[in-house]
């Protein structure tokens, strides 16, 4: 391997360590990185030049001897812009290097009428704003979007987006456009995205394989297998919403088919099982169901154990194929899980194969709603990490 | 890297060409793996004198000048022991470099009252056989063993293998100790190891993302992510026999749920599906089905309608999850899906989201039967690939 091409992959390494960590001793570094402190103490000097981290005194470590320098990403003066668009609610924030939500805007949508141009459009504004009200010194390295549909890896096309009724949509072609950008926006699926921020940043840190179930209107999946999302040949894979649970007797589905464990666990599912009507929809009506279960009322712990079974042949099934190390409820999930553990637990004892369920955890997402947004950016940061200070040497001019 | 490491490394990646492709020019090597002749020659020097590889003149390739030599494994001179212990039968089998099998042993297994200590006996005795039949100056480089259950990696334990009542039965170490080896014989699952040789030698070879359904008396699962083979955190995953595909009317299933995959379209579904007396099992029943439904046979085609759909339930369920270039059948799948490819395909076509099915390919196994005992045979080289001259310079002594 060239010596160029490794001084660059150092950087990023070292620069990743610190995005992800917040913080990190020379001296861990060094160890982590199988390096002599000379040498990374050279990385971080460049680092430093270029703007994208510094080193400061650690705080008392209550040890005596000479502290080792803890380097710390410039969170405040490099930063990408994440968006989020969930079925509900589309959002847009600066992130900081180290993933540090600087600023952010949000706005509720329709769930009717949100054609591309009207989602884009709120979106770039948000954009605009963001970089208005960042410090004139700062620079954005990176943009990412999450996006509640299957997303074509390479161009940010929509393939399939049943919950705004969106197929084959350019949206990160359009938004990059609108942004005066020279090229798409990187876009991921929400639930892809999801997995990737609770692995990094939330309830999956140190875990190689690993299961997130991200629950908005519909179920979506982020499955990380040997420390890497599963993309599968053409990137859509991870679709355990439309893994179907109950063939013969099932809920009709929004992808055409029926039984799928969307079908049967999504809002709809749960609202109908708890007898609510028929045109009420949204978080805080789901909400009120597990609220009301756990104050005893009898329709709504029914429709939880009922869903809860359902949830519990699906994540049994997982563990099965995948033998993961921890399973995480994200999005809604996260409070029909809260409600309903005792049924899906129950499930994955009768289901699941004894040595695949040995040392499995169940969890809900660290991240809560954020998850999408916190792996958008993420998605922003990628190329960065991938080279520091790739023709952008020195002062980071603007990328975008 | 050092350069000792490197050459090392090389020497595998050379000898594993030739071990897959059993005849490749030096052309060719030197452009696959990026390096001049000169030290592709010295590579292939150093792997003839070791007796792993020949070079030899290409027979006529058609074209004018000078032609590259050809290398090839040496295939009479170097192999492994391999092992398959299937539900209804065992085999053991000599395989030379290249994956060739060069001598078999086989018997058929009763079902019930196999305990550890006959099965071993059986294999060992083949074992020895096999050893005495080669000739004096082939060499034994390693040993590998397939087995139809869930097995402990590192030290071969079966910790669940339904079919023949085993719980964590020492399997691999004993084998080795009757063989009176130093060490356990690293052993797979079946299905584990069908996967890994279709994907080298079989219906899977070039692509990334795979599925192998195994179909013995169970049904077992291979799945290739990204090239690799899927394994979890404990070597348990895979598992896709026992996704539950009908969860409240499903079958009674070995593993002690209901509705598992395997439950449904195993042989016992099959049989009872097409009114076979309860006493009646084995492959050759199963294939009296298909071939009556071949002929017309209304019983036997509905039987293959009901189990076909079911099939094609799971099949449909690992697309949308893994989003794969193929999906192959093998072992009794094979003569199932032969049958039934029409209700499979329909299920894909109901339950499947478009875009993960565009471009997924369904096939049958190209190794049929033996798909396990050339997995088998595969694991029994990996020493040798990782590392051809390891300690074992010149001659290669046996290891075992």
């Amino acid at each position: 391997m060239l010596q160029e091409e490794i001084r660059r992959r150092n950087l990023g390494t070292l620069l990743r360590h610190v995005h992800l960590d917040g913080s990190v001793s020379r001296a861990a570094l060094a160890e982590r990185m199988g390096l002599n402190r000379s040498t990374i103490m050279a990385l971080t000097s460049e680092l430093t030049a270029a703007g994208l981290v510094r080193e400061e005194a650690p705080t008392d470590t209550g040890r005596t001897g000479r502290p080792s320098l803890v380097v710390r990403p410039e969170t405040a003066g490099v930063y990408v812009l994440a968006f989020d668009v969930a079925v509900d609610w589309v959002t847009a924030a600066r992130v900081g290097l180290g993933g540090v939500l600087l600023d952010r805007r949000w706005a509720s949508r329709p769930r009717a009428g949100a054609d591309l141009d009207r989602v884009v459009d709120v979106l770039a504004g948000f954009g605009r704003q963001l970089l208005d009200a960042a410090p004139p010194e700062a620079v954005c390295v990176g943009l990412g979007a999450s996006y509640c549909g299957m997303i074509r890896p390479g161009d940010g096309m929509v393939r399939f987006g049943p919950d705004l009724g969106w197929v084959d949509q350019a949206f990160g072609a359009e938004l990059g456009r609108r942004l005066g950008l020279p090229r798409p926006v990187p876009v991921g699926n929400e639930a892809h995205l999801g997995a990737v921020a609770e692995q990094r940043r939330g309830a999956g840190v140190g875990f190689q394989n690993m299961i997130y179930l991200h629950g908005d209107v519909g179920v979506g999946g982020g499955i990380i297998v040997g420390g890497r999302l599963l993309d599968g040949d053409g990137g859509y894979a991870c679709e355990l919403g439309h893994m179907v649970v109950n063939p013969h007797h099932g809920r009709p589905c929004g992808c055409g088919s029926h039984g799928c464990l969307e079908a049967e666990v999504g809002e709809r599912a749960l609202l109908d099982a708890a007898g609510r009507p028929a045109d009420l929809f949204g978080r805080a009506a789901l909400r009120d169901v597990v609220t009301d279960a756990g104050r005893g009322d009898p329709a709504a712990r029914e429709a939880l154990r009922r869903i809860g079974d359902w949830l519990g042949v699906g994540v049994a099934n997982l563990i099965n194929l995948f033998n993961p190390g921890i399973v995480i409820f994200g999005g809604m999930l996260r409070d029909v899980y809260s409600g309903a553990a005792d049924p899906v637990r129950a499930r994955i004892a009768a289901n699941v194969l004894p040595v695949a369920r040995e040392r499995v955890r169940l969890r809900t997402s660290a991240l809560g709603d954020d998850a999408t947004l916190v792996g958008a950016a993420e998605l922003g940061f990628t190329e960065l990490l991938a080279d520091p200070l790739g023709g952008a040497v020195p002062a980071l001019p603007p990328r975008w």
